[in-house]
């Protein structure tokens, strides 16, 4: 059954909430009384639509259904989750639970807030056990990042379901267990901003030299290792104690204003607003969030390659969407397997998409589909594999830079030891190439063709069966050179 | 002729600088009495020599001559850089720069002090406008930045002279134009460094939380934009000015602790080491600095992908090389012209590289020769380009999972409209694929074979005449299926 969750506040966090659960299957109703609000989410939605289904090796499940409530009430009726995403002010958060837990008591109820503790979420709430912070980070359909703080009054068991639904939607709920004002990470961010103030307000950087300082050193480092594992690997061989010793004698001297704020007055607001214009002002907005979420795919891409860090939470996620798709998503469609966008390097010479990039792209289509049915790098490991045999190609159309293909497939055939695939690369509605290929199971230590294994043949099997049932593609089956028609 | 860098201090940092300069093509002597220090700076050399090298589309320049001076006077000797990479005691500082200045007056002098102002390096000095701040981030080798501060005793002209050294070495020197304890990135570094130790001696989190707290979050975020344009973003539509009212009065609460710093004593080293022992210790450093290094050059080549950032940084980095290659480096021997790393996206279920992967390496390849020449991105705007006729592949080996893939190309034969070349996928030594391919020189609108461009063809040709005198590869000029001898 699909679930239904509930967002109540409905900017930027809200939004990318609302993506998040939607991308993933999730019924969706968001309350928020701005009459700009559906327009404001239909621009989140159309950004995460085009970033997270490329983080994906496994289809992606039918988008869930967006509705907007005119009340809160309507808005989580039947909801099995309510992540709240309204200003930073205690009173209205506090009105807000109130009007939730009057038609939803019990119903979990995470909330965005950067710097309230959970404790002062629930005071005077019917049920504070279902109250808790799940602190997400900006663009919240994209990074991993949730940070989870209970008080002593969530029952632990709420903990764990708030933090199992978060890794459901492709969330790292990291578990804190101690709340504290701004949680753990705004805590650096506040840090960094108000030492950031500073050096503005001294005429010692302008904020696009920081945002080189930050970009071009350190936050390269930190997108993959953090702070202490950063600094444990500089250590060297000596070790953390070593490091530590160090530079134990920095904390005593004047390396950052932190004992002391600036005065936030019009001055410092001008002077920042209008460094940053000079500096990022040739882009929009949209622009500028079309260049981080393509970034932020390449790292978190690169990442997964690696298995490491954000990678491997999106290894994880693909491994629930694995089991979810075979637990009954088969349908009679040929399957989404991969989503590319074509970059600056993918494209030749003659100005569109490399003729080897279109094999790359057929290739992490068929491969993505051999992990779904578990023909995986373990499998492999044990001895087994499929082996292309034979392939066709039909160039149909061009791919362009900045293009976003899909890559589907269709299985024609299947048997035990025989695959008969055919992969169309899709330009929105317009298939650029496709691809046909005949796979044959090997036994590859005795080198030659045997049954595939019967995890294998079980995923395998329902999919070709339903497969049956969709019109033979007009491409299958050609020589080269044959005539059309 | 090749340049002379004299690197005092063999550390991390200063073995870092050593790569950064050999790969670079320049000579380098080190100083440093540590009996390890040789095989301390080899070890930084060899990931250096792994890693490095992935980042460019240009052919390397022949690595410069390392050698191991017995004194400062000797390491300096001759020199056109020094870079100073010694303890962080100032006294010990001043006595190396005046040593260094009795033998190599006016030489620039970049120190690699974390902390001390320029002016501070320079008390005392015989010439204190030589020396100046180069403050670089572990890896040295791979990240690119370099806080450059001046004080006013600094010519403007050593300082722009200096910057060059840098860039030319693929840095990107930052120039801060008001000297302050700890520069710009480090402030920051520090601020976060203090918040932490507060976090772990209260028990609210661990060195692991906190690592994942950055690392899947906004360390994501900090490695392509910074802290100022990815806070213009998320305040949308309303700008820098609204992003900045709703967040102004969270400076007077308390989301730091930075009024304060921890008492540094046995007690918190102990803690943190120990955490940090239980986070990474399965991993040796050797292992972590591997990973890093591979986690690294996947963001830098995402950005370099996408032009942005660290990755436009190694973009013209690559502009400069190809400059300097064309201005007398073409050699009689094949180009090495990409360096990749088998990962495990590319291997297929056979667990080997996949076909289409070889055809990738081979087009990665030939697409940075053809940059070489010129015939780049513009050149393909201005309606000409090459086109591949002909290509024939020979399976002779098998790459696997990390293998590290190096890809040569040389000219059989060009003209004015045709480009034969022949190009070898080698493992170390051995090759595990070769491609043989005939291009052909287009004009694209009219669709029909025409003379390069003079400036492609002046320098294509020297390339050509060069390779000329090289044996012809045994691999060329078969049909498919061809007996062998």
């Amino acid at each position: 059954m699909t679930r239904k969750a509930a967002i109540i506040g409905g900017g930027v966090i809200g939004g990318g909430w609302a993506a998040r659960f939607l991308l993933n299957g999730w019924d969706v109703a968001v309350f928020d009384p701005d009459p700009q609000a559906e327009r404001k989410i239909g621009e989140v939605l159309a950004n995460a639509r085009a970033a997270l289904p490329a983080l994906s090796d496994v289809p992606m499940p039918a988008e869930g259904r967006l509705s907007f409530a005119g009340t809160i009430t309507e808005a989580v009726e039947g909801a099995h989750y309510i992540q709240e995403s309204v200003s930073e002010r205690l009173e209205l958060k506090h009105r807000v639970f109130a009007q939730v837990q009057q038609v939803a008591p019990g119903v979990l109820i995470g909330s965005s807030t950067s710097g309230f503790k959970p404790s002062q979420l629930q005071e005077n709430a019917a049920d504070p056990g279902s109250i808790f912070v799940a602190h997400p980070f900006n663009p919240v359909y994209l990074l991993p990042l949730a940070e989870v703080v209970p008080s002593p009054a969530n029952p632990p068991e709420a903990i764990a379901q708030a933090k199992e639904i978060l890794r459901e939607i492709g969330m790292f709920p990291l578990h804190i267990r101690k709340e504290i004002d701004a949680h753990i990470a705004d805590r650096f961010l506040e840090a960094v901003w108000r030492e950031a103030l500073w050096l503005v307000k001294d005429g010692i950087a302008t904020t696009e030299e920081i945002d080189e300082a930050i970009r071009m050193g350190f936050g390269l480092r930190w997108g993959q290792m953090g702070l202490f594992e950063t600094y444990r690997v500089a250590g060297g061989e000596a070790g953390m104690k070593h490091f530590m010793a160090q530079f134990g004698p920095c904390l005593q001297w004047p390396w950052t204003k932190l004992t002391d704020v600036p005065e936030f007055n019009d001055e410092l607001v001008d002077l920042i607003a209008g460094q940053s214009d000079a500096q990022s002002g040739h882009h929009t907005i949209r622009e500028l969030e079309r260049i981080r979420d393509s970034n932020l795919i390449g790292f978190m891409r690169a990442l997964k390659d690696r298995n490491w860090g954000a990678g491997r939470v999106l290894r994880e996620h693909d491994e629930r969407r694995r089991a979810a798709f075979h637990d009954g998503e088969a349908t009679g469609a040929p399957l989404v397997m991969a989503q590319m966008q074509v970059l600056p390097g993918w494209i030749d010479y003659n100005g569109h998409m490399t003729e080897s990039r279109y094999l790359f792209a057929a290739s992490e289509t068929s491969d993505a589909f051999l992990r779904l049915i578990g023909s995986d790098m373990d499998y492999v490991a044990s001895g087994f594999s499929y082996y292309t045999a034979e392939s066709h190609i039909l160039h149909l159309g061009e791919a362009r830079l900045g293009d976003r293909l899909t890559g589907t497939l269709q299985v024609l055939a299947a048997d035990e030891k025989r695959l008969h695939i055919f992969i169309r690369i899709m330009k929105g509605e317009e298939a650029v190439a496709t691809i046909e290929q005949m796979l044959l199971h090997v036994d590859m230590k005795a080198g030659r063709t045997v049954a595939a294994g019967a995890h294998v043949l079980d995923r395998l099997m329902p999919i070709a069966k339903a497969h049956q049932a969709l019109p033979r593609p007009e491409g299958a089956g050609r020589f080269t050179g044959q005539r059309k028609g």
